[in-house]
């Protein structure tokens, strides 16, 4: 049974201040929580009703479901994480290949990005301070599971791409710039999505070695953030042996 | 002045039956209407409050726009299109580049693969019956304008392709099929992505010449619609000279 104090526990974690407070996030969904487990992800605590027929460490009624869910329609589970942040480990953004995202705050653009990361078996994503929050549910929904796959770390941009050694190139992706389809091979790199207003911010722009641009053959004034970062991310990989 | 029949119009318009009715669709907000009215859009109305400054044909105090609007927080424009269904052109897909959508149901997902269409500069895009429709406020917003620059049919798919000569490639994007990398040039060919959920139906997968994937390095199950028809666009475009 879950206690009134539980109910209002579960229903905070919608604020992210309150899921800062207390280090843990909430999912909701069939869909969702199965992903992460699928993925591997060990949850602190999944409350479940009958109908759900996975994993869980709590059955509750579907009135405290009800009473427990963001949802105008309850579904069978509701599964509570840890908040972990990973800091940069010492090497920082030297080594393999590293999605930048600053002030990408739309969350589906977020979630689809760490699935393109995903896909393309990056080496981390960072992401600006002021990027739609990881631990929100819209972003773990999006990432379809990869939320639980990929390394992220979240941190000050320009410090941390002052670190990048010289001989990294450090890819800005933008409206104008060199070509995607004529960038050199590199198993070390870092790639620069903007957001979805401004582009890139221009603290972030000065740390910038080579910006890169999808040829444009039509009218279109831009492509969304996770179509020109998984096009970005395609012609990199396509340059190098698996 | 808006009559208590026009505002009842206007608001029914919000519905799909409604507006085929009426062969009217609605459009609120003054980023779209605003994409719209820079990429040529003629509308047969525009209401506006007289916060909006751009063009407009009818007045309209926030009162009236209040009840007129489909939005919980009322923007200052509303403007009334015709729906304009065009049908195949008699040479069908034989010649230049079309996308086909085969039960995309997302309508973000529609109105983003109708801009990646204007970016790629392809020559239409073909939707199946049961795609989301193509005149729904969230498709036109998702598509940033390409919806008045792009040429869109909505026809029976297995007959539309059972038309395309076979010396048109014919691709159908899917987990499993030809590196994209490997495509051959073409500047006739049809890309058919499927739906969210299950693919390519089983009547269109019988017209499908090759199937093309996009090579993954990581763990992700999948890439989102518009991710993977992007990436098949940009590696069709590159190797055929502009």
């Amino acid at each position: 049974m879950l206690t009134k104090a539980d109910l209002q526990h579960l229903r905070s974690l919608r604020d992210k201040k309150q899921r800062e407070l207390a280090g843990l996030f909430i999912v909701e969904g069939e869909k969702v929580v199965s992903e992460l487990l699928k993925a591997g992800f060990v949850f602190d605590a999944i409350y479940a009703t009958p109908e759900w027929t996975g994993q869980k460490t709590q059955g509750i009624t579907n009135d405290e479901m009800a009473r427990a869910s963001h949802f105008p329609t309850p579904t069978s589970v509701l599964a509570l994480g840890r908040i972990n942040r990973q800091p940069l480990p010492d090497s920082g953004l030297a080594s393999g290949l590293t999605l930048v995202l600053d002030g990408v705050q739309d969350p589906g653009n977020v979630g689809t990005l760490l699935r393109i990361a995903d896909w393309f078996a990056l080496d981390r994503v960072v992401l600006s301070p002021d990027c739609a929050d990881l631990f929100s549910q819209k972003v773990i929904n999006a990432s379809k599971g990869s939320f639980a796959r990929v390394t992220v770390h979240s941190t000050d941009l320009p410090s941390a791409l002052a670190t990048v050694p010289p001989a990294v190139m450090v890819l800005g992706c933008d409206l104008i710039g060199e070509d995607v389809h004529t960038i050199s091979p590199a198993r070390d790199a870092v790639i620069v999505i903007g957001s979805e207003g401004r582009g890139i911010s221009s603290a972030v722009k000065q740390r910038i070695s080579q910006f890169v641009t999808i040829p444009r053959y039509g009218s279109a004034e831009s492509l969304n953030a996770g179509v020109a970062a998984a096009i970005v991310c395609d012609n990199l990989r396509r340059s190098l042996p698996v």
